[in-house]
């Protein structure tokens, strides 16, 4: 097994423990599995060009925290704390005609989601690790089925390729939804992508490589720190509080060492629900025209709020084009489409439309003309009734924390986006909480997942969009009841 | 604007030169629009680490090539031969609040589809370019629109997403369809793709970085071309003949330097329609288990042959996991859907898997789920219908061809996949015939898209399942008249 690993060799962490980091990372996300053999030591040293005693190193505190087994006389393996050994053995003496691809480089880096990312597992009872809309009870199925028949009475959307762009008429039709956000945009600044996820990983690698630094809000999106990750950057996280990103840490960095690019979620920050006020959207913008930073804004919840209309959008506001606007439209409206959109402006449009060229060629033309006719319908009456039921969920669950969560739990209560962020004040290792909750059948997201270190949390985040209405009481009871069996462990 | 530029320094052409191509094709596949200014002489040199000298001849080069134009005191700007200068001169003296922007470096190689990329422009009479099914003459409408009654009587289609790897009874169904590939073969691998672009650059930004060797046939499919470069591989064209890629070259070339992957599209080679005989098959794959290559095999064209059932794919004849297959299903089912699928073994499956995760999470249930509903159809009928026709349509041109074509061009009759590959044996550059051509409402790929180099080519394609066939005869009579129109020139 060859890697690239990308050092710091600056930074004041020991570069024997960047490696630890970095390959335990990749153990944990499950990129390598139980078994995997490791290159060997002079090898390894080779291969990243550090010193052999740096390897050793690097694979003694790998073993000392159970990621690494020594097998003596075949070199060092892959562990994942807490799994059998016989499994691992078992693998190590399993020689396959495959394992001459182990010798093959790769370029990846993390990809925490695939970990617990086994969207319908049978096994899971309460999948409050998910945030999706539960389909029957909130997902707008009626406007979803008249518009599928519009779509498919049209032989062209069956039969042909969108343009690289996205469809022309989805173009126009959201234009003219989002004058509030800008009154000059038109259709030839948006461009359809296959889900936020897409988009994200567009700018990725279309603007940033190794070295480039990019500030992200902490804790934030995993599937954001994965796309940035794989392009080599260096992560620099902002503390965020309730109000969202800390913007008087971030003036800090920047008058060190302006980021290139900043991502941001300011309505319903994920995972920890907060709204960022309109004077602090304006500081943001600010402050990245005044270093030529890109603005990265991903708003999946505008319409999905709890308390007031959130603000205008940081790309409303930008007369420069430093703000890249993402909206993704499988939160609220149809998840199997995968839709999204970018608006940018300028030069950074049409680098972004090339490399959408070369991702895919385009996204389902079939898929942009559902989303078409959904649009065309009054989708504000499905909004409002959406909110409200989000609302009342979400108070239920404030209620029910308040009154079974052990007292050493906090939490924010979300004032955007379908999910609660606790957090344990006597520092509760919630990847270990995991393993247990798992075993019993309800899934939530350990806080790990959320930072761009390695570090362990003590938080969790847990979604309330995904589960039917009559069973939140029962599965917030279970959750609790766990949280006070790890207390008096 | 900035940029990076992968420059060979050990290569025998001068830096200059490699700045000068380089720079060229990103302006001639649109990237750079004319008017944007390029980055000073002492930026450029700064940027790409040249002498001031070499960054001085590289735009002396480019001026004189016709792709840049000098504004006294101003610097440098982009220029697109033939266009008007009045455009460019307009676009210099506007300036607007986007131009920070130009300072922005990016990653981009080069994205030769976007350029003739609008799949659906008003102008074109005869789109000679694609070779997409026509859609009421040559796709299967009434299965599709079964199938998309079923899958939409499903709500979880609707309302979820699919895990990273694919529906998983859609991978089931495909594993049972590609017993013939491979006796052994299991859902767990095969990946549900976003269309075979998304196929290979997932394999791309996988297996792919700077300093690379990629064999690939020449000339072959533009849009792995740009997905490989964007990578900053170098590309390694491998000569073809009428039974695909030279072995005997590509044998030569690992002797000296084995490539990391070689490319090959063995069933309707595209754009030259060949087919590789199943004993140059088995001579690859031991060529690429010799010296442990990874083979990407594309496989669009499997079920549209014009002579005999094509041999076995390389796939199925691979035992030791050295074969990435990939089939699409727009081209033979349905365009709008974008769906393709990977099967891949080992560890390079688990790797692919992850990168999916990262580039959009997974690809659309909903178009997974109507898919999965057509291939539970039989339609082995569609296919056999589809063979008929297109076989019937290429036996006309290549009659009208016979009779009409001047005598200077010659092509090769495609055994699958519907397109001809014509050439000039006295060397007409077909980039100059495209605009003539396109001003007449004719599009054709010219042969330049297919080549890893940047050479003109006196080559072109022209599909014929695009457009109705009462109009073949009219096409092929206007393009016949364009080629004796540039002759007598």
């Amino acid at each position: 097994m060859e890697m690239h690993i990308s050092l710091d060799r600056k930074s004041r962490v020991p570069l024997a423990e960047q490696i630890q980091l970095a390959l335990a990372e990749r153990i944990r996300s499950g990129l390598y599995q139980a078994g995997d053999p490791l290159p060997s030591v002079r090898e390894l040293s080779r291969a990243i060009r550090v010193s052999l005693m740096t390897a050793v190193l690097a694979y003694e505190k790998l073993e000392a925290t159970g990621y690494a087994y020594r097998h003596h006389g075949k070199g060092t393996f892959v562990r994942i704390p807490s799994s059998e050994k016989d499994e691992i053995l078992k693998n190590i003496n399993q020689k396959n005609s495959y394992d001459w691809q182990l010798a093959i480089p790769d370029y990846l880096g993390r990809s925490m989601f695939r970990h617990v990312g086994a969207v319908n597992r049978k096994d899971v009872k309460y999948p409050l690790h998910r945030i999706k809309l539960h389909t029957e009870e909130l997902l707008p199925i009626q406007h979803f089925q008249r518009a599928l028949q519009q779509a498919s009475s049209d032989r062209s959307s069956i039969g042909d390729y969108a343009p690289a762009a996205g469809d022309e008429a989805l173009r126009i039709k959201l234009a003219s939804l989002f004058q509030h956000k800008s009154s000059a945009l038109t259709a030839s600044e948006l461009l359809i992508t296959t889900g936020t996820q897409q988009a994200i990983d567009l700018v990725a690698r279309t603007f940033l490589g190794p070295g480039d630094l990019v500030a992200v809000e902490s804790p934030t999106y995993p599937g954001a720190l994965d796309a940035f990750r794989s392009r080599g950057v260096t992560l620099i996280p902002i503390p965020t509080d309730h109000t969202g990103m800390r913007l008087d840490i971030l003036q800090q960095l920047c008058d060190i060492h302006p980021p290139k690019m900043i991502y941001t979620l300011p309505t319903g920050q994920n995972p920890t629900g907060s709204v960022m006020s309109i004077h602090k959207r304006q500081t943001l913008l600010e402050i990245a025209q005044s270093y030529n930073t890109l603005i990265v804004e991903d708003d999946p919840w505008e319409e999905l709020y709890f308390e007031d209309l959130p603000p205008r959008s940081l790309f409303s506001l930008d007369r420069s084009g430093h703000v890249i606007y993402m909206k993704g439209f499988s939160k609220t409206i149809a998840p199997g489409l995968r839709l999204s959109v970018i608006a940018a402006r300028g030069s950074v449009y049409q680098r972004l439309l090339h490399a959408k060229a070369v991702t895919d060629l385009s996204t389902p033309l079939f898929n942009q003309r559902i989303l078409l006719h959904l649009l065309e319908q009054n989708m504000n009456e499905h909004y409002y009734k959406v909110r409200g039921q989000l609302k009342k969920r979400r108070d239920e669950i404030h209620q029910l924390l308040k009154r079974h969560a052990p007292s050493v739990w906090t939490w924010t209560l979300p004032t955007a986006g379908p999910f609660f962020w606790l957090t344990s004040t006597v520092g509760v290792n919630t990847d270990a909480l995991f393993v247990e909750a798992e075993s019993q059948g309800v899934l939530f997201f350990p806080g790990s997942f959320f930072y761009s270190g390695n570090s362990e949390s003590s938080s969790l985040r847990i979604g309330f969009a995904t589960l039917p209405e009559s069973q939140i009481h029962e599965a917030i009871l279970t959750l609790c009841q766990l949280l006070h069996n790890i207390d008096s462990n």
